[in-house]
């Protein structure tokens, strides 16, 4: 048995806000040395794609999706009083002035802190979207991928 | 204690793309052994509803809520670009392009390797569920039956 | 090592329904002897909000966001079929009729039964709340604190 304690985080949102839940919280479990895995699925794929459109041959249902779905971080919404976008703004404003990290910094920090930042393959799969759109050094899994890491975590979550 | 590592999924999203994510976790947990359980609450009851419409007697407010919620698991949204209804249309196209399992297929998989499908009565006498309206081989029970599970649990996720 | 155990609830929403969630669980596990910690962050402080306006000295920013943000739990909306506000009245009458307690009532018997209530201080920095704002009695810390306690929970959640 490892002494290392393990945090591992499914994010499912696509949320500003729950994808900075989610990188504070692995952020703060990997200063407290855990072995942290981030699993991205679903809409919280939409917090590892590049910011600028890459291109690529997809059908037509694969083209709606990549064009309906926020293309990085800074494109998602926030999960209350969005208020067509301005939600999103208002909160970035008030994290500059209080000095916290927007989402693009917690996310080069984890990386920084040797989280593995996991890319769901099946939902990858289900939504259109290819490797070539995702960040570069990141890793691709599936359920039972996460299930290993989980069963042994100290700290799982479902955001 | 027992050897068999425990899984307990809390289901309390009435999302079809949440509801899908919860059991391809479970069926993935029952695949690797675990004892897999997972707890309906509020909307996620909804998943375990049958199709028809069940004739009960029912008060006013019973009705309303009877009639606003989804009766199974294909008329539930999804918890992003729902567009009207179109959206949860468009995931099941691509799902059937990609091979992945629709949800009552996920559903029947899991009674297949004994999930146990557990609906909440507390939240069903709150939105005027009856028996007679859900699945019928499903079991029935409380917060202290879940916390029983979830104290042993190896992954315990709220969803 | 402890024999007692831990459930320790991150309440990130700000929805009525999984703030109820939320206490159930958490009132059901102070009765089952364990040492219970309700994390409030982000939209789930306003839980702990107090229902009169207080006077303090804000800037725009943090006005507006006050302002827009529900005053205490008989103020927060539901996740699903909020209605215009007309949702969370239903569920308050049929809770009602079926002696279900409502949020304020779950939120005293937690209090009743020692569960840590703790305010994300990042995140009362972030949306401009102020102590004076939130309930009396209640704990302040961030997320080191909580991965103190969580790392060796039972039961883990993200609601």
């Amino acid at each position: 048995m490892s002494e290392t304690k393990k945090t591992n985080i499914i994010l499912f949102s696509g949320d500003y806000d729950k994808a900075m839940a989610a990188y504070i919280i692995a952020n703060g479990a990997a200063a407290y040395d855990h072995e942290v895995t981030i699993f991205h699925t679903f809409w919280g794929l939409n917090a590892l794609r590049k910011d600028e459109p890459i291109q690529l041959k997809k059908n037509f249902l694969e083209k709606m999706f990549g064009r309906m779905m926020p293309r990085g971080v800074n494109k998602m919404g926030i999960s209350k009083m969005n208020f067509a976008g301005f939600g999103p703004k208002m909160i970035k404003d008030v994290m500059k002035k209080h000095n916290v990290m927007p989402l693009p910094d917690l996310i080069d920090m984890a990386e920084e802190q040797d989280v593995n930042l996991v890319a769901c393959t099946m939902t990858m799969d289900l939504l259109g979207l290819q490797k070539e759109e995702l960040m570069d050094d990141i890793q691709y899994a599936g359920v039972a991928a996460y299930l290993a890491d989980a069963e042994d975590g100290a700290v799982n979550l479902f955001i």
